[in-house]
């Protein structure tokens, strides 16, 4: 296992709720709203760093679909859609490893 | 995917270095002073910090083989074990797409 790779993918993972926020997205493109629902507990502002530091990584983008009413939503990337079942692996193993510690 | 497991497996790799920890692990059992220099930057502090955390969290293990001299190391449970290869393909993962933020 390379590291360096290891620390790269925790630079953004292992941040606080950016690996809840791609899991809602793995089901599909979201709103702010959407998103501030699923992800219980996250507040506005902190929704709205993610999701910029999220896009910044290149796993998310902002679409905006021409209105009236313009409709802005969030999807992932083909990076982030690769490291979708991932994230379906990982949520797997602890719920059969981690049941102690909830 | 469950994002209350998610939560939980991100509640423990989530923190900073402890994906790190047992990526190292993962290629076999190390001593303390191992475990430090293979995690660049990391204090002793935390570092213990850390070994506690994933051994509470039943990922770790700290094993004892009797001395002179007694030694004294850390390695994989079997729930470590199981997640060694998904910590694996996520470093591949980010060796491929994340390559812009290095």
């Amino acid at each position: 296992m390379c590291d360096s790779a290891l620390t790269l993918a925790f630079s953004v993972l292992g941040k606080r709720w950016n690996g809840l926020i791609l899991g809602v997205l793995g089901s599909g493109p979201a709103s702010f709203g959407v998103l501030r629902k699923a992800v219980t507990g996250i507040s506005d502002t902190v929704l709205s760093e993610r999701l910029s530091e999220l896009a910044e990584a290149g796993l998310i983008r902002r679409s905006v679909t021409d209105g009236p009413p313009v409709s802005v939503s969030y999807e992932l990337t083909p990076s982030g859609i690769d490291l979708s079942p991932l994230l379906t692996k990982l949520a797997s193993w602890a719920r059969e490893n981690m049941r102690a510690a909830v």
